[in-house]
């Protein structure tokens, strides 16, 4: 049951690229509000935004052997996504295999477990998003599978599906849905601008979407 | 059940700016260990120090509706204290309100819940502390209140208490007590000072609080 | 059952500031990964690196009495780790005690509960890795030990113990151990570095390592 | 500023005693949904349905001494109902206080912290909702406060507030609002008898409470 | 993009039936160990075993209102596994709503938040796995969605999906799988049931699956 | 650094069973309040009372191949003790090794990780105290130690320590210091049985102790 799955299939470049300019919250939104990852999956670094392909691991507890396997996998322009099969904190990732990745082309790493060498990470400029920050290592004993479905911080993640990061998250669209998430990202970030400068002058959302008949309806007394 | 109350009474200006001198852990050890709320409430960003007069909001989970309404309440130098009716880490806020909160005057956010454009939220300066990170939006379909006692984070804050904030933690300061924990707490920085000098020079606590009777009283020997 | 032990055996000086070159995870491989904190235990800056001999710190749950007795104890080169009776998130250290502690030589605090004074203590650089940060003062009521064996974290420290920490965790090295250890991190640390060189040239660690025959056995199939 | 308040306001016996009858989600929902403790508070017995007066104690953590305080303001009929100061998981309670208590009249204890001795509390039908079990004890070495307003598990709870506790978690009535919350909740009550006996025959919510066109008002589809 | 699907494909009966003789962590084996729920999906009473088809919902958090939809969908010996859209412990559902259910022939309940009235529950003999217990009620304003895929304690669930779920957790099981996944389990029942006679008569397991040579082979030592 | 100790020193049986009469928190007060385990260490079953010399494991997280090595080193009246060296919720330890442990007399287990087939468990009367109930199975790849000390949920166990363990936790009592310890525990439950007699006819611990003065210095204040 353990498999590599090597053809995979990625959205359109400039569709990664552009939904890599809109921002995890926008994205989700745009999503439907679906495919985000639970918010303990958090930045090791501040300040980086990320987009890229998955490439998937599915590894076992405490055992780091299939992101070797997976790096092999990598095309420049993808990233590493590792779900393990049970609940774990170790550090499966540190900057050998940063360099490795880096390497290959690899932009980042987002992991549903621990990972180590973090000062050595951001100074390299390797984006990763973890559940855990842990120096205790791995072995390279049992296989896992590459490029296969897994569920990563409660999202379903698809190998190729396109992982939008920044320092609210992670979402996860799938390939089929990545143009029309784009379009419907783009409509939303070109109405929130224009949001933004009736806010900015002092407008009430009160008022810009007309929310006192609803809620006076809805039983809101002023006191 | 749900209001807005309009009619709220703060502590004088230059209480609050004072308190705001003093930092967390001084104001709450003035307020006899009273007020803080619990550890997992945590500020998003670095440094910042934030004094002011608290705006309450209670919201259902999930429903971001009274920040809106919330906002219309705010007076300059106030802020947002939002607890949910039941523990939710939905990002409730986000840029947006917040270009609108800061155009009424208001000055941060305290929140039991989530928040996201995080990275947004610290380039504009806009001090948040809360109990989660998250890109998860929210809807605006079933009013809250406004300015009624809420409990956040394990602390009671009425409308109008004083808040003191930074990156030690929130501490909540009622309007009744405002001028009397400052007094207090600024005799303890006064000390503190002292203090300071002393410890600095090298002088162990064990003799300037004349301990060494008491552990031995109680028991403690030396090896 | 209250005690100071005062003549507590330290490992060698060179071998200390040598086990700091290496770093958390690489010490604690050179250890068979044994003497690892649990991940909760975070430090409070980011980028520090600290290595020090341990004074230990048994303390009751919000009572940091123990601290002013502890800090008579440290030598230049020492630091303090405290592990509370029962589990605690109170702030049982803030800047007065670090003002204090530097004074006698102290270099940091590995503690398995909250501190306080956050800001300040970036400021003088004073070191701190911790489980919770919490403006919750303590009281000095009831004595406990310093420089018994401990667990901290997870993790048994004895007295004069090596502690190695960075933003990847804390290590804890006996005395006994330290030279054997410092030996194996090294030679670690070398190999490393030539395996780095290779990755960076893009060989894969399925080369590197000759993992293929063996993924092949146990299962894995390429797709 | 510790202190025993001595006179407090119980609701009426009737009242308290009818509010037992409704169960603790009826009493929540009754209250508007407000006074809930958070769910981990529970229960150490299953089956166990408890109302009665809150004689209230605030404790430092790792501290009992305030028990043996509260107990000797208890009426027959009252309860306990405990909040650390700071969060604490250590055994405050166990059989011989419990014996102590009930000689009293107490009828048991709500404690945001641990207790101990569960199988003889059990076995004595002493009932007892708590957020730990834990055999670690406690000293008694500083005062706390006995019948002030305290937080419990995220509730406030005032000293005669009648506490309502069954396996769903327990919720607190203030005094003022006991008799209007009772007759509310036996209303609710009466109409759930008639709701359950449509719904036994098989009558779906869809058409009891005539949802069908407000869901697709919203946008429900059905395919 | 609220939906309900009417028509989902279900496991046949006599499959599902005779997945319920085989417990969950043999299931769970059986299926390559996939499909297991997190192990905070615990059951509200205990010895219950249930199996059952999926009608799946996804909620917003603290809304019930799609549980009375999915009820209708409901059809003998089918169950309902709801996922709230974040992360949630409202208590979604109690004695009503399993009257309803329990008229339309549904056995039982998974959920990945609150339920309450949990001693009426445990007396109706309606099966439950929950992540928490809440009084905590909630509201019915926004729609969600009724048989489309969801991922429910970690676990993807797809409508129709056999459910087995007893003392050990909650495993899911596809419906395509359904046949060659019980088979799998029987024979592993089978071959357990041939060793636990070996064990019971005092047969290692070092000997049983000849286990020395590898072990050795891999360093360990006997002192 | 794979081993297995065969030959452990053990307490007395006498004293072993004696032990066993007392309890957990009576035995962790007389150990001076060391010992005990965490709180989140809990029975699978209700009522069970164990008493038993520790056989330790020290195992990698998601693999249980050392429990067959240690249950070799079994005798009549000792337990198992399972320490992963990594945090793990995996379900280690079903029926089939509870068939093979009990065979060689094996009389419980005490596992800082998980386990399932817990219905078969709690009938079989194999006593059981973990951190997790977990279907997920493990593997067998990687050798771990037996007998070698551990740090099992924060308390040092090594092997041949006696476990008491109730329905309160588990707490470890050194071979070296168990008669002692027995001792100590005896003469607190003679104390704690005349405090009873006295608790029960109403007198006050603040009179049986004498407490009124010492409170009043401290400074508490009736109103």
């Amino acid at each position: 049951m353990s498999v590599v799955v090597q053809d995979i299939k990625r959205a359109a470049p400039e569709v990664v690229k552009a939904l890599g300019l809109c921002g995890v919250a926008t994205v989700h939104e745009a999503m439907g509000r679906a495919g985000l990852m639970a918010p303990n999956m958090r930045p090791i670094q501040q300040g980086a935004r990320l987009v890229a392909s998955a490439v998937t691991i599915s590894a076992p507890p405490g055992d780091n052997w299939m992101l070797h396997v997976a790096i092999e996998q990598v095309q420049e322009g993808d990233m590493l996504v590792l779900a393990p099969t049970s609940p774990c904190s170790d550090g499966y990732f540190g900057d050998l295999l940063a360099t490795s990745a880096m390497a290959r082309g690899c932009l980042g790493l987002v992991i549903d477990a621990g990972v180590r060498d973090v000062a050595e990470l951001r100074e390299m400029g390797f984006a990763v998003w973890s559940t855990a920050i842990s120096a205790q290592g791995t072995v390279k004993e049992t296989p896992g599978s590459v490029n296969v479905p897994i569920v990563c911080a409660g999202a379903v993640v698809n190998a190729g599906d396109v992982i939008v990061a920044d320092d609210d998250g992670v979402c996860v669209v799938p390939v089929a849905k990545a143009g029309a998430v784009l379009k419907e990202a783009q409509a939303r970030m070109a109405a929130e601008e224009a949001k933004r400068v009736r806010f900015a002058a002092g407008e009430l959302g009160l008022d810009m979407y007309d929310m006192r008949n609803s809620l006076a309806k809805k039983g809101l007394k002023y006191e």
